[in-house]
């Protein structure tokens, strides 16, 4: 790596990982909007600060830099960072790769990286997963855009990155969109997962009255076995946490409102938008939007009086529902993956994905291998839940998740992603579904056609034996 | 109305609206892209088409057209009106009107609206409802535009309009895309009770080994009582159809793989845009995504090896699950309307919507006149569930639901539809939900923050007692 290297957005994320970078051993020039941001950045890194160079603005800091420079954006995704390159294009030389680690919507990563390239200008867009602490101490780090441009690039990132086994978990994904689209995916998992325990949570907490302490002791026993995974570690660590002031459990004292930022909802429309459907995350999306409204839930608990009833369910039995849930969630955003790549034609390794995921990011977790190696051997149809690994993992925990969500519907806890995910293994038990029924109810007031089983012939209209429509325009029928 | 009337599209809705149009006696010009099939629709329209007059393309039809001009468009929702409204352009008049009559996503209506209101012209993005027969005899019709702009049209939409209780089922719902948009949200309603309907006919076909006839005399039984409805009708009589070739119910020489247009799509990517989740929506759109991997789930059924168990249900508490099931997804269609409404500031009324879905589309029922009270009356939050007479429905139904859903897990049947609404109105029975753990997992990880139920502090990360900051760059961990 050759280039002169910035970074602009020194945030919780761009500053942890503008320290990554230095602590490297890297050159880096820093800003920030907020200018006046810059200089304490560079002071609190202490000897690292020595390497950093700080500037006013995107223009000074381009300036400085000698050509070819490498900028890397830490800015809100969406309109800040067409700002920020509008900003930057003046200062800019043919040959200079700006590269944005902002969770942006991967669409306009691919109209970003056609209209720089037609300026001979470079642009990457590098997903980065583990939060704070992951930027500061090694994320893991997918990225999109031209196989020469990630090789100059791959030295800072491959440094920065999380290790599994040696190995950095950094890896370029595929051209233009490939590594934001893979990091929307990894976000749409990450929301189905926290949701699949929020559940499991709701029931031991709700449905067999533990404490937060004891369900967070019993998480950190689960994170030895199977369900091993960041997730489930730090959902130990919450549980377990007290609040200094009240004395309380802390999670007792945080109000059940749940934010969210693009990234899920994302991961369900293109899901949609590929034939796909990512119901287990939409379930969770979907749950973090209901949880905004609080006060049409309290006035619900008044009106439809449901009170969450006593759960016979054995701690086996949860933990199994757990992993069901979460292989149907990986197995949805892997499918997705799978119909983008064909769709956008980016030739995506799974497998690799899978590794770049097994440390540093947010799902880290330890089916990860196992679903790497599953993309390496046999897996019917692409579909993960039916590799012989995954499947027999199904076939051993559907019958816990199948309790589970059925003791929690009848108890009245609401369960959305275990039901989610569970609707989906049962669908894709089932060679012959119900969906005939919609087909001959399509036909039958829309001309939508169907197509015979027996001789694969194309019906159109019919043969109905009955007709209704006299009844269409009368009010008596309605 | 003294404008002259063009309707350009001739296929399976665009000729059943013209002869609707022409049977109330309006003249009418009529054009379709493939020109040769104009000549032989006015033919087979016998006496209706004296007052026809078919022409070879648009721009001869607009040419031919005293102004002002207003001529309905019904072709492909997408490029097809787009290339349509460039070819009338160039033989428009000030003050003459193009009306969109096909399933047009209503950002495409909004952007047209503006662009040939622009241009002096007028644009009316309208919904039409009810399939063929609906369109030939009397649809619903949702319009969006102009006031003065529906004042000229409305006498022809009114006349060739759905009535009940002799009032015609066409109206203003508000400007621009108003129109469009309350029409994907039926069609979003029509996928979900649609997968409702046919999760139950799974239940009672697989679970109860039921022959179809007798599931369609059970459905027509249901279509005396609370469930009265076009598509719990049809669905008896789809049941009850004989396939002549085989001699074999119907239903059961159909493949299994339903088709999808844009519409049920739309109504949850839009759900999602506005913070909302039509969760039941979702599960309908998603079982027709999945069916159509038919291949898949027979390897599925090989290798996951579920059976459909038998179910012990009465038909009572199938009804009443459907029931409730039908309920949530009208609530969920309804909650999306008002989001858009606030977000766009349509001011949509509600009631006015309900009341023009009571006749001639796709998902009239017994329940609309009901909705319609509801939205008149006291309805917390704007939550139809809260409405007094639905949560007395829910608290009579739900049970049932519960029973339902259950059994159903347990058994190896896959009910997403009936799960999903189960999930959102026990959701909307709690005021206090579990994504304080989700909240708490966000803070823990990337310092999203919380506010504190107690005093409504907002805390940035913290205080987490235990931290796990080292472990993240150890593969160890992972």
């Amino acid at each position: 790596m050759t280039a002169s290297l910035g970074l602009y957005g020194l945030g919780v994320m761009g500053s942890a990982l503008a320290l990554n970078i230095l602590e490297k051993g890297f050159a880096l020039h820093v800003g920030n909007r907020t200018a006046s941001k810059v200089p304490p950045f560079v002071q609190a890194a202490g000897p690292l600060g020595a390497r950093a160079t700080g500037h006013d603005s995107l223009a000074a800091m381009a300036a400085a830099m000698a050509p070819p420079r490498a900028i890397i954006l830490m800015v809100d995704a969406g309109p800040a960072v067409d700002t920020a390159i509008e900003a930057l294009l003046p200062h800019l030389s043919p040959g200079d790769t700006i590269v944005d680690c902002g969770n942006a919507d991967f669409h306009d990563t691919r109209r970003r990286a056609a209209a720089l390239e037609a300026q001979g200008l470079i642009f990457m867009g590098v997903g980065v997963s583990g939060g704070e602490e992951g930027a500061r101490h090694g994320p893991a780090i997918m990225a999109g855009g031209r196989p020469e441009s990630w090789a100059h690039l791959a030295p800072v990132f491959e440094a920065i990155a999380a290790t599994y086994e040696g190995q950095p978990c950094a890896a370029l994904m595929g051209p233009d969109g490939a590594g934001h689209f893979v990091k929307t995916v990894h976000n749409g998992i990450e929301y189905a997962d926290m949701q699949l325990i929020a559940e499991v949570y709701g029931l031991l907490r709700h449905g067999q009255g533990k404490a937060p302490a004891e369900i967070g002791a019993l998480f950190g026993q689960w994170d030895q076995g199977r369900l091993k995974s960041y997730l489930v570690e730090i959902t130990a660590a919450v549980l377990s946490a007290v609040d200094p002031a009240t004395g309380l459990p802390l999670v007792d004292v945080i109000l059940d409102q749940a934010g969210q930022k693009g990234t899920g909802r994302w991961t369900v429309v293109e899901a949609l938008a590929l034939g796909q459907s990512a119901s287990a995350i939409e379930a969770a999306v979907g749950a973090r939007g209901w949880s905004a409204e609080k006060a049409t839930r309290e006035v619900g608990e008044q009106i439809l009086g449901t009170e969450r009833k006593p759960l016979e369910l054995s701690e086996t039995e949860l933990e199994g529902a757990l992993l069901a849930g979460r292989i149907v969630a990986y197995a949805q955003g892997f499918r997705i993956l799978q119909a983008a790549s064909e769709t956008y034609g980016w030739g995506l390794d799974q497998a690799r994905v899978s590794e770049t995921w097994r440390a540093g990011c947010i799902i880290r977790s330890a089916l990860l291998g196992d679903i790497a190696a599953a993309f390496r051997g046999e897996m019917p149809h692409g579909q993960l839940i039916l590799a012989p690994a995954f499947a027999a993992d199904l076939r051993a925990s559907l019958p816990s998740l199948r309790r589970v969500v059925a003791a929690a519907v009848l108890g009245g806890h609401p369960v959305p992603a275990l039901s989610a995910a569970l609707a989906f293994a049962d669908t894709f038990s089932q060679g012959r579904g119900t969906t005939d029924l919609i087909q001959g109810q399509r036909d039958y007031f829309g001309r939508h056609g169907f197509v015979r089983l027996d001789t694969g012939a194309v019906h159109q209209h019919g043969p109905w034996a009955v007709t209704i429509v006299d009844k269409v325009a009368d009010p008596k029928a309605q």
